[in-house]
């Protein structure tokens, strides 16, 4: 049994935590701290927690976390968690961050993807970069862990067999990605208004997403070189989910069982990847809709008649897979818990 | 030709007003005020425009206005109309007012539904109450006239018939509304956002509502006496459109027939009531679908087999016969033009 | 433990009922029959169930079924699970029915509403109603249980304790229903396009819907004499849920505090029912978003202020509590389990 | 004033075209032909249509489209206006394909793509390949014109002038597309049904689709030689409109201004071409949401900051610039008409 704080725990992926960690067998929930909400009950803001618990907000205080809790997510916005971390760090707790925050390695990426000088550059490295399926052993002896952004693990779960086996062209890597509205947060803005976020397919950032800093980040380890990535997000007419549709190039003659092997040989037993790729059925590729509520990242691909091209395409619920599921993942990989013990629901279909 | 002004050109009445006028064979936009976004082009605020106009937004200057125009469109919201009205009523400008402010005829309204007591109570009685079908000689002679709320005129055109024709129980008239995201307004709010709206069917303000101070005036005219109206609107997943389900009970034994001549009498040739009621086809009543962007009340009943209950249904685009289309047909008959001059479109299908 | 069939499990209940049953702790799925799918694994057609399954689909066998299972689900289209549910009934098997074919226990009633002579009148009477919440200790002793149309069960939920404490006029109940499009099963029809079905609010059987009759069955027996209900399903632009807004008008002077205590009163301590009525929250009311994918049925009120209608707002998942979910409580409560076993999950939010 | 038939006139196009049709000042409509609905009212199948015609479909009869019509249009399916084609062209009639079947001018194509000899290859280089951006005059004087098909439209508009400019590396060019679901026209399947085709992001040919085969044509054309075109539709979950994201790598260093330049001078005064690159306001980028019942195309681009990547968008309404809209455009071109004539409407907003 583990007592777990959720700092920053009104946002989205603030409730996704408390949905799954309410229902985890080995944690308890001790503290959900929210500013804004402070003493209010959590189920006012998380309607669908109604009945699930009597908790209530409360405003941050380091030694009430300290005492509470074994182990704190900080689901705080890009560049809040950087002002409570290092406080958080030196209590000696166990830490799962879902911010952008220690997702770099390299501080000068702060500075180019997100403007502004890291505050504490010596911090990045003691944070484990927590895709489970890449780095499984480092996070299982991990107190520090930093969970990658939605499109970021989408990406990198497609491209890392196929980096890793220097199998495509890493100067053409293209990630044509289609995200929901939750992706950007819980915070209206004219951007996320009904009225016009509704049966759009809009293009934000076509270049130099923030993601994509993580994302060559991590792909560039595999390649054993710095390597650019294309990424090109667009916001689409769903509340969850994200497709992300990599265009690569073969770097030489590839067939389709040598796909299947790299990618088989990379995941081999891995509890949240599936592999979708079959010529009968409706969902015959991945498709976000029968990911979203889960913790899956389903995985196929397409190879035109010449092999000329290799279309991977990778779906995941972004608040799950995306942030709080791999968070909880993380979690169970730390405390040496069961990877899947809370994670196991299926979607919902159709839905 | 006439020369109009928007008053409150941002939003979206506003912005459905511009689309209507810069394509109005008789009418020149030379105003459109905005104190938001004086100066930017319209076209920037209003996406769709791009192309169809140079024209910038304008802070309000009441000199400006009285010159340029010879009617003005007030597309304010509520409250701050009745702060601009006066004066323009002062001008001699020809008005057709968008707003809650000049709808109800007694001042005593305004304090029950809208929490305040009216500042020109004598200007009340000045305005028309602009539904064309219920009195077009009037609008044909005014000079000042209010549009109707958008779920109280689709009411209003359902249930006059009936009402008129005392074919119904008056203390038992039920009106269940079914309404767009894009009746709330441009200003993005919790309420509004993406992930909460979407896939919702959210009652609000089940009982009480204001537009059912509108219904109650007039269908109390044509009923010659007080009468309660048991409304309640729900937001569902659509940006436009409107269906009232007004559930009623015949006063006396009714037949389907009957119901034809009440609605056939009432409405002999209107050029934007449209009778649904079809046997075959996939739009056999009255669905909001059908006429969004255009100006249509589409109307269409259904009667119980023991003729224990009348449930007529009525449908509109909120944002067209529900406000900016009516404001249009209401400019028309001031100015002696064509009642569907600029408002000829149909819906698009299937969108 | 309890060996489980699936009977009809191709369509949205039957997949439903796989989600629910193959996660459930004292439930094994031994079979799901299909025609249609015979030997095609289950996830081709249900793909969230892609790594939670091997099972295959299986044709009907009469013998399989008797020896593989202690209960079945027959999950079959109106009109089909009477052909199979007279030869099941005679092996002893328990059987919980998703069909309408036995909830009507007045075989007139079938061929007013469905227009068919039933052909085992004699076994109506065998099935109980399965509400748990309004006859749990019958459903505990019964081997034979016919579950509630979605729409019925959201209705009756709501009304009940008012028709019981004799708080409203019977003659008046109005029931507004609004329902995604899940309700209208796997079968496409242009009337399902998404072209065609997509942001629409489409009336359909405004009168007469078949469901009114079970709903007139149960709050008939709690009224003790026959009583109209005046129900008026619409289509719209969601999947899942659905919002039954019932206009009532009391039959006394009635006070918040009365209602509350009838409600209460009527359901002490039910793990399904929630009370939703709050002035704070963007969730103030039941509303289909914040039950999607669990066993909830919300409900929460209005009164006009003068008392002369109270609103009553009920919200369901129509394949949970609409269906698949009350059907899996109904075992739990015939095989003795915890009511609320397999049934635990919130909604997820946003979706 | 020209007579017009559509023959095939029951589906998206053959109902758009009659929506744009019955409004355009210079054509009468004559015939719509519909063998599944022969003598149906009209607005019955296209409801938008109700109290605009009361034209009955009729089936098709040569020797009365001949001596009825100038022009027809043929909105049949893909195979089936190759039927009807020949004995047309007989006629001598002025004809506008909205099928696939005379667009490639290559018959070698059509046993690739589409799976069969075509059965009139000489007739292929008698039709022009409509697309009015790119070849006006030709249009202006030809008798036979066929319609491109919407992506690749959508596609060619875009990328046409960065072609023909030699500006991008042809070898790896990539078109990832975003489409509604009317593109898949007015038949229900499994695949468009409601509850499975909501909140897709559900990729369907992610190599090979059809309309490649359009885009080499017309881009190797301008090329100059034979050019690969990767192309990935995605559909999305709304029901008209398509973006297309085309990354594409420069080919020698290139600035915003040049790239400016080679689009202005492509289109240097197309009225269905907007530019959208905008640093303010919500749509910077095309969209199409703002685009949806117009016959616009908007493009932007966006060139990575070490200018390695240019992306282009291009948006498009499918049933207009995509389909019926560019149709009735080059009906106008051929008879002479002012190009904008009866597609003036802009897109409305929001919606």
């Amino acid at each position: 049994m583990v007592r777990v704080g959720v700092i920053g725990a009104s946002g989205y992926t603030g409730g996704e935590l408390l949905r799954l960690l309410l229902l985890h067998e080995e944690a308890e929930v001790t503290i959900a701290t929210s500013r804004q909400y402070a003493e209010e009950y959590v189920y006012r803001i998380h309607s669908n927690l109604r009945g699930y618990t009597d908790l209530q907000f409360s405003d941050w205080n380091l030694d009430e976390v300290t005492s509470k809790c074994d182990l704190v997510f900080t689901s705080l916005p890009h560049g809040a968690s950087m002002k409570v971390i290092p406080s958080l760090v030196n209590t000696g707790l166990k830490i799962v961050d879902l911010s952008a925050d220690y997702r770099l390695k390299d501080s000068a990426d702060y500075l180019k993807y997100y403007g502004y000088e890291h505050p504490n550059p010596d911090l990045l490295k003691k944070f484990v970069f927590g895709i489970p399926e890449l780095r499984k052993d480092e996070i299982r002896g991990a107190r520090l862990v930093s969970c990658p952004g939605c499109m970021a693990v989408t990406s990198i779960l497609a491209l890392a067999p196929l980096v890793k086996n220097k199998l495509i062209d890493t100067s053409h890597i293209v990630v044509d990605a289609k995200i929901g509205s939750s992706g950007a947060g819980v915070k209206p803005t004219i951007a996320t208004h009904h009225s016009e976020r509704f049966s759009v397919v809009r293009p934000y950032k076509p270049v130099s997403h923030r993601h994509t800093a993580e994302i060559k980040q991590e792909l560039g380890k595999l390649a054993g070189s710095k390597i650019p990535i294309y990424m090109s997000p667009h916001a689409v007419n769903m509340v969850r989910g994200i497709l992300c549709t990599c265009h690569t190039f073969p770097s030489k003659p590839l067939t389709v069982p040598e796909i299947w092997k790299a990618y088989r040989g990379f995941y081999p037993e891995e509890p949240f990847i599936r592999f979708v790729r079959d010529k009968r059925g409706l969902y015959g590729y991945p498709d976000p809709k029968v990911v979203v509520g889960s913790n899956f990242c389903d995985i196929g691909f397409e190879l035109e008649d010449d092999a000329s091209r290799l279309v991977v395409m990778s779906a995941t619920d972004n608040l799950m897979k995306g942030a709080s599921g791999t968070a909880v993942q993380n979690m169970n990989l730390m405390m040496g818990f069961n990877e899947r013990m809370g994670l196991e629901a299926p979607a919902l279909h159709p839905a």
